[in-house]
């Protein structure tokens, strides 16, 4: 664990990188990705076996993965300590629960924009017979539209279900204002995403207004950092911290703001809408509720039915709950029959890859023996959230120019975040 | 102008790359480059052939080039216009007095940290020599050390001349008001970067703290976009605007900041620490001046001695001011010979480059007939800003491979900020 929290963080800290971001865009991306995979290989090793989640028990331990540079104004070591500690109480109980139970889900896949009004009914309707009581719609291209795609939903769902919208960043401050209170009438738990994701102050008066109204914000997954997150809680700019798996810097980055939004008692609601994210994601807020907020209320974690099946320990939904993964690992791991991804990139290419400080370095801190092929694989399959299968046939050709063709690029542990953050690029 | 407001910025606003930023880290990076460059060739066609800054003046012309998007709130299409409209006045006059006298700066390389007192003291008295006035030192790394060279520094310019520090991110909140209060003896201006970049109400804290003691807050080289910008002034979290030529999206970005800093009332004093950025931002501040705030009240542009021999057209300092570059276009061409970082990657390279899309789309938008190579080689002059020498072998090998070996990959004008994405990384 000390590896995850120093090793590549630093290395993605030198000076040449660090001015790429600091902590955003595609180098902290491809940061979260090497350590996610680091996290599904943690999991699995020493013989524990077990999902990744449960992997992270030990308060000392789960502290000496933060990074709390920047957030000692809002959270301090030995707080964050002392919210784990105390949540130790009654951590078997829920840990049981969630087993026998799940964790509550909500789904975004009934109501994207551009569905027609009969596509709109058949979905819900489905939904509906399928236990979902939680459903988030899109909005934000046209206001009538809304108004009447919204009573429509409301109207099939009932009174008693919980309807949630979603404008992806698609207004001014002003306009986010106006549009939500014309949508008041269909009792929206939440508006996420009414404008620019850095807009914490914009959102801090969009909460503000709407709050009389009953209406909650809710952002993150564009979030990029534990700073932002720090400053959206401090300034009342949200009501749900919608974290992200792969947005924030990995699972380390992710334990910070869990432990913040604890503190600031604002319910967390992962963001799910990718591909992979919902197999992620689910380890994290079983996490959040059996070791820091102990509390179910007002929290839900997103659902969407999409390319499941590409996963070897896809999740498994239950009644609308995510029941908690039973395989080892970070349920990161996809097929390899999954073509879509693989066909242009196979193992034999990139053998050739000369470098080996990733493996010796992660071999010196960890005592784990794993061969370059399975850092590779893992690292690859949490990444794959971002890339659009579209592209995955330039990315592979790069990859193999790069790996065999240009040795020097592999002499040291930036080429190995290099790499991912090139394959986001594509 | 329309080209550079709309298509550039689209291309990368497109669904697969907006999830990469959105507006910061790399991608933002590659697209200030592209346009930059494109500033760079506005200014010198048409049969203009004026400095950059000079391109710049009709304020219908200079709004249609600003994105207003997520900042109506603080700054409306018809304010900016207000603004341009009413700083017609006395235009005239002040482009003379720029030209005769020049825009103020001040020196950064008198006291970088690791300079033993001697060497201080010997800088320090040549630039006094030199008619210096304005000093920044850089802080952070030992309290008791920065104290004796802080006073050192006072003491050799004396109480009249001005003194500014540096901590570059070093401190959380509480630390950067403990350690800056202890350096209030000196009086130093401000203090710069005392946090993370992305702290806003961080910097808004330290500023509330320091203010009793006369010492304000500067940030800016690495805020990332005209939203992070927007709250850094509406929540008073900064007293001196520090744009970057490069940071922002370009030319484009930076005009709506410097608008908004102007309605706040808090001056502009760029960042221009690193290669050619002296070159690029100097237009800026002679825009800022001339056609925005014609002020020069704590005013004043950094000025770092080193590198400038690699451009066609140095900055011109006399006594410690910028004066007005007079050759044509944005300043950014790099000299052929600099072989430093041209030497692996030549014209005959890249002639095999495929892509035309750019080209099409540049000649469609804006009637002018440039090569690919006039392109490119603007492009690369701009970002080179972001690149260390020692990687340039490395870049240049991979733009190699990219453009000789996968014609595929220049088939978009997403190909074209790819590249410089790609560069940006290495």
């Amino acid at each position: 664990l000390e590896f995850m929290n120093s090793s590549a963080l630093d290395a993605a800290a030198t000076e040449n990188i660090v001015k790429l971001g600091p902590e955003k865009g595609v180098i902290h991306l491809a940061t979260a990705a090497v350590l996610n995979a680091v996290w599904d290989l943690w999991a699995r090793a020493e013989g524990k076996y077990h999902a990744m989640y449960l992997s992270i028990q030990d308060p000392k331990q789960i502290v000496s993965c933060i990074d709390f540079r920047y957030i000692t104004d809002v959270l301090t070591e030995e707080e964050a300590l002392d919210i784990l500690v105390k949540a130790q109480e009654g951590k078997k109980q829920r840990e049981d629960q969630m087993l026998k139970e799940g964790y509550p889900a909500y789904t975004t896949s009934c109501a994207w924009l551009g569905y027609s009004d009969q596509q709109l009914k058949q979905l819900c309707s489905d939904a509906l017979k399928s236990g979902w009581t939680r459903f988030k719609v899109k909005v934000g291209a046209d206001l009538e539209d809304d108004i009447r795609r919204c009573r429509l939903i409301r109207k099939m769902i009932g009174p008693s279900s919980t309807l949630m919208i979603d404008a992806n960043q698609r207004w001014d401050v002003a306009e986010a204002i106006s549009w939500v209170s014309r949508l008041a009438e269909v009792k929206p738990l939440w508006i996420e995403e009414p404008t620019s994701p850095d807009d914490i102050l914009g959102h801090a008066a969009i909460s503000k207004a709407l709050a009389p109204l009953g209406i909650g914000v809710a952002t993150g997954e564009q979030c990029h950092n534990r700073v932002m997150f720090k400053q959206f809680l401090q300034a009342s700019a949200l009501q749900f911290v919608q974290i992200d798996s792969c947005r924030l810097g990995s699972v380390n980055e992710n334990l910070a703001v869990l432990l913040m939004a604890y503190k600031f008692q604002v319910p967390v609601c992962p963001h799910a809408g990718g591909v992979g994210l919902c197999e992620l994601v689910q380890h994290l807020i079983l996490f959040d509720y059996i070791c820091v907020s102990a509390d179910l209320r007002n929290r839900m974690c997103e659902y969407v039915d999409h390319l499941h099946e590409h996963f070897t320990s896809p999740v498994v939904i239950q009644d609308a709950h995510y029941m908690p993964p039973k395989d080892p690992g970070y349920s990161c791991e996809m097929l390899e029959e999954s073509g879509l991804y693989f066909k242009h990139f196979t193992f034999v290419q990139y053998k050739h890859w000369r470098g080996k400080n990733i493996l010796k370095l992660s071999h010196k801190r960890t005592g784990l023996k794993m061969s370059k092929e399975k850092v590779f694989q893992k690292a690859w399959g949490t990444e794959i959230n971002f890339l659009q299968s579209s592209f995955s046939v330039t990315v592979n050709r790069i990859f193999f120019f790069l790996l065999i063709k240009v040795p020097s690029f592999s002499e040291s542990f930036d080429f190995f975040l290099i790499l991912f953050g090139l394959s986001f690029i594509m």
